[in-house]
């Protein structure tokens, strides 16, 4: 994965009706999907053949595109599981790492009235990565808090997963010119909310805590707050401002393309020991094992590789 | 141009050092040009043959490449101009858009590190279109002030034209459940930014003003700073409420898609006596006159349109 251009060079993708290689999935230009971040998306993963709580990503799919107005997209939910099942087993992939997209498309004139748009379905499966190097998962990422802040509500939904990210973009420039590699943004009254593609946890006196607004309503995330039960931790929705994280027992990053990732430092502040903490290294043991639960995962319907 | 999909039917476009018809003109989905509307944008006219403040549209790209480090993108201020020019020559058009784009481009792996990313510059010539109708250019159009909030500042630059509109997109459906099709949005501390694509000017007891903070540096309104000083009119940056929008004597919009374009009613308030008024006329006509003054216009070189 060290090649340039390697990121989507395997893999199988689909849009307008039509399976190709990834590396030939391209999207018209015309398409408010790219001209205006007029999207929505939902990402999940293939482990050992088989989807992860796949019916709870298709759940917040629908909801997004509700709250959108996707209503001409021509896929329904069993369509649109069928793709990403293709997809995978046309990739022939075992572990995989599946997005589904649904696009505005392209308008009806250059007014670009967005009513006028056919709503399109773009998905694609590639080979299973993490947001961060095996490494880091192992010894705990270095994050920085951002001076830029999220993108509030009140302008764009958090919980409606997208692509309209530039505020990440700049948070991730400041997190090189600090030699690092990952940034928190806060909110406008110095709250906490979520990195690029992640949500943040932060292990305060034995309780659990992660942002309970400004954030995409995560399934990871969702998965902590079951494990942590199942261990009599409290886990919650809650505040936290940075101050609360650098001086956290434990902090650790979730996210679909990693799992539970710990953090090894905020800033320049070492947390806890400066390795992953125990809860952590409890609760993402606890996470992979759980795959293994037929509760939560779908088996991929490889005999749909063909035609 | 109210057949399904004839935005973009006709055209020239580019990427990657090659020209096709706009129709064909699609983005790897692997950019994060679209995965994070990581990217930054331009758009100029072509009237008549020659195009209209190409140098101050080019001074303006390049601040946005700088100020979001696109500087692996391969193609100096020369280098594009002449992209331009060869879109417009190759699509025969006297009168067009012209779009130019530079996108983050695709990482080398999962991670997604910026840093690994070739930058791509994308373009297009696409036959003159306006935002608003004829008969709404005529006879004013009626916008609504949004409840959506514009992404501040402290999040995007909104000076780095680009792509990242979710919080336009919500508006606009605001604007459509009120019968309606354009919206202005405030900042959080209820101030006018801007709308999809344009800035705003109201007139007020002789004194123009547009909003001095988070909006695009319109070309076309830095047009209506100039004009209006040859017609001994104060224009001039500054705050402005929803309430002085209503209150004012005329409002207008400005855009490259457009020119100067009067606003009839600001929600349910007539603006003025519900007509375009004296000075936004006399502006619009001096703005399109504009365009005969060899200061302003690049003649587009069509012997480019071969080879």
């Amino acid at each position: 994965m060290t090649e340039p251009s390697a990121y989507g060079s395997a893999g199988v993708g689909f849009i307008d009706g039509e399976y190709s290689p990834m590396a030939e999935l391209r999207l018209p230009v015309t398409d408010m999907g790219f001209q205006l971040s007029d999207m929505c998306y939902d990402a999940v993963h293939v482990r050992n053949g088989a989807f992860f709580r796949l019916e709870d990503h298709l759940d917040r799919w629908e909801r997004s595109l509700a709250a959108r107005r996707y209503d001409t997209l021509g896929h329904g939910r069993d369509a649109v599981a069928e793709v990403l099942h293709r997809c995978v087993a046309r990739a022939g992939l075992r572990d995989a790492m599946v997005t589904f997209i649904a696009t505005r498309g392209t308008p009806a004139s250059g007014h670009k009235d967005l009513r006028s748009c056919k709503n399109r379905l773009i998905a694609w499966a590639l080979p299973y990565y993490g947001i961060v190097p095996d490494e880091e998962l192992e010894r705990g990422c270095d994050i920085i808090v951002a001076q830029t802040i999220r993108i509030p509500s009140e302008a764009v939904d958090p919980t409606v997963k997208n692509f309209g990210r530039l505020d990440f973009v700049r948070a991730v420039f400041e997190a090189y010119d600090r030699d690092a590699r990952y940034a928190v943004l806060l909110d406008r009254d110095g709250l906490v909310a979520e990195g690029r593609g992640w949500n943040i946890f932060a292990l305060t006196g034995g309780v659990l805590v992660s942002p309970d607004a400004g954030a995409l309503e995560g399934i990871t995330r969702k998965t902590v707050y079951e494990l942590s039960e199942r261990l009599n931790i409290e886990a919650r929705a809650g505040r936290i401002t940075a101050t609360d994280l650098r001086a956290a027992d434990e902090v650790f990053l979730t996210s679909t393309a990693g799992g539970i990732m710990p953090v090894r430092r905020v800033d320049d502040t070492a947390i806890g020991n400066g390795e992953p903490g125990p809860v952590t290294l409890r609760l993402k043991d606890m996470y992979w094992d759980l795959h293994d639960d037929p509760a939560y995962a779908t088996p991929v319907n490889y005999d749909l590789a063909e035609a």
